[in-house]
């Protein structure tokens, strides 16, 4: 096992009907800026519900926040709070409001200019808002981890950052605010909690029994829900934990103390910036093809994954393997995800621009071991046409 | 799954080598009140490598904790931190210095008498003085958790607390320190993080998938490697693994939305009562025969945890379960601790004495459903003879 950190103060309020406790985590004193994204919140009444919890407490509300949220939205955010005295911000979505809150909490308390803090991926960053947040889609973990990622659309960037000084304060998880999403944003999160818990177990063996087990735990319990989480939208019990393994998918404790590998969303990231491709469905693409690419530096925690996960014992090994690779592959088909560039409009010829943005953005050495290099990446998509 | 509050703010520092970090955690400008037991700390090198780390801070030590740390040993702590003007408190040590470390911290910051703290249960708690913890025994989980056992000598009490106030600011864990403990304790702090899972784990099931697979995996992790942990005293992966597993055994993790039992726990402390028993060793005397006892409330958990801890899928329901409980009695046996009253010195005739002592300490509705009467531990013990 790897050395490693592990420190997480994020509280989690999680069940029916917690969106109530607001009023005991905001405090009383607090100026609000409710920030969301588009109409949903308001439809579902989700909005409802938390300007009640908050009482007679000073709210402004911040809307229309982007999936892929962007820079000058957040900005604007910014001014709000300082025209307002805002003293709290309240997250009310999925991973692109949260994401979006942590750089107007960050942002509003720096005094340079705030794109250094995703220049500097968060480095600069040496306080930040208190924030909390209401998860609407189970998806990202933003909610229980300290990273965001923000598109400035005129530079044509969209960069990560990460700050200790980020983490949501509090997080409300009701299973009962999914009932209405779409199966395609159900469909979604599913795969990318899978892919993200993926990036951190399926590199090579460190003697990580716990992290693995964990990890493999998270990977079952999403094989066996996801479809039935689509299928029965108001299933309680599937819901629920489909959000708690998404939020334990990237909230840091199956990733400490084990390599980890991030390929797959750095190829993915490129694809999405070709033609705005679902971020899960490209990770669908590139996963299936990375797995059989890599499976020489990758051979002992494939067998380990296809044993644990799939129940693989027969065959040798790199028909298990084979049969660990279709595994997946079925996976993301049972829950409505093609796994072919192919499938979403990108031709073999148009690798060529998404390896020329791969080099471009400096990802040349990609994966646990750094060997996964332009050319690695470009043999990857070409199996994955 | 039941609804959860889930917040652990304690920074874990885990790994090799991890004690020089202590210079980044505590304060520049701290006075330090290190906190420790016996002679252990001082003879196996920790202490020195503790003040080295600490540099030229100001710093006081107080040996001297006790197993079953005292109320009165906790009091003069409190009075040299006055005299002195401690900031900070680092707890050099096992789970006896770390609960009483919790009880300093919120003692010293108490202006009633402190006893309440203990009779309250913790709720009198506002504040605590800030600590960490330099662990030395993988075994209770207190580095992670904020609950804490006082016993009060001249009162016959033994009170838990638990307050929000009490976490660890951050917890060394550095496998190597473990190298020089007796086989003896290794064993109790495997047994003793093994039944700290069961009781969050073995009662009914809530559809929690996430907490049930956590469970298994350290509970699988434990019977892997327990008994190889106490036989290579310098293996550093095993001894990672038994530490990263027994911190994670009672952090808040897997008991998160779940019911919880205890009962094995609260029968045993009657035992440790009465002829001073290891804890961990009435665990492994009262657990097995509750388990047996409750093989019908606890019927649909007892199968799962045949099946997903021990591999047991052969025979009828009442054969598997034989088949767990005889699992788990042979689980302690190979890390040698025996699993009967009378390996202990307890003979049929002292039951009498050990159920009074339960009912008289309000012991009398234990277990997930407050089921276990003290008819019913008497019943369980009868059969553990």
């Amino acid at each position: 096992m790897n050395n490693f950190d592990f420190h997480n103060p994020t509280r989690i309020l999680f069940g029916k009907g917690r969106i109530a406790d607001l009023n005991a985590q905001v405090p009383n004193d607090a100026k609000v800026l409710i920030t969301y994204g588009g109409g949903s919140a308001e439809r579902t009444g989700v909005l409802a519900q938390v300007r009640k919890a908050l009482g007679d407490r000073t709210v402004v509300e911040f809307g229309g926040i982007e999936p892929n949220p962007r820079f000058a939205t957040a900005i604007k955010a910014v001014d709000v709070i300082a025209k307002n005295g805002i003293t709290f911000l309240l997250a009310v979505g999925g991973g692109s409001v949260i994401d979006a809150t942590k750089f107007i909490a960050a942002a509003a308390k720096f005094s340079g200019d705030p794109w250094e803090i995703l220049t500097s991926r968060g480095s600069v960053v040496k306080e930040a808002m208190p924030f909390g947040t209401v998860l609407t889609l189970p998806a990202t973990a933003s909610e229980m981890n300290s990273g965001s990622v923000i598109t400035h659309a005129e530079k044509g960037a969209k960069l990560p950052f990460m700050s200790p000084h980020c983490y949501p304060v509090f997080s409300v998880l009701d299973p009962e605010l999914t009932y209405t999403l779409p199966a395609r944003q159900i469909a979604n999160g599913v795969a990318d909690a899978f892919v993200h818990i993926i990036e951190q177990y399926l590199t090579y063996p460190v003697a990580a029994n716990v992290q693995d087990g964990f990890a493999e735990t998270l990977l079952r319990t999403l094989v066996d829900i996801g479809p039935k989480a689509i299928e029965a939208p108001e299933d309680y019990d599937l819901r629920a934990n489909l959000m708690w393994t998404a939020t334990l998918a990237l909230n840091g404790l199956i990733g400490a103390g084990v390599p980890q590998d991030w390929a797959s969303h750095m190829i993915g990231h490129e694809i999405t910036a070709f033609n705005d491709t679902d971020h899960a469905r490209t990770l669908a693409v590139v996963l299936p093809a990375l797995m059989n690419d890599q499976r020489g530096p990758k051979r002992e925690k494939l067998l380990q994954y296809g044993a644990n996960v799939w129940n693989i014992h027969e065959g040798d090994e790199d028909a298990r393997i084979d049969a660990a690779i279709d595994a997946t592959r079925d996976f993301f088909h049972a829950i409505g995800i093609k796994t072919r560039l192919s499938d979403y409009n990108v031709a073999a010829s148009d690798i060529d621009t998404i390896i020329g943005a791969l080099t471009d953005h400096g990802m040349t050495a990609l994966g646990e071991h750094g060997a996964i290099t332009p050319e690695v990446a470009r043999r990857i998509l070409e199996a994955a046409v």
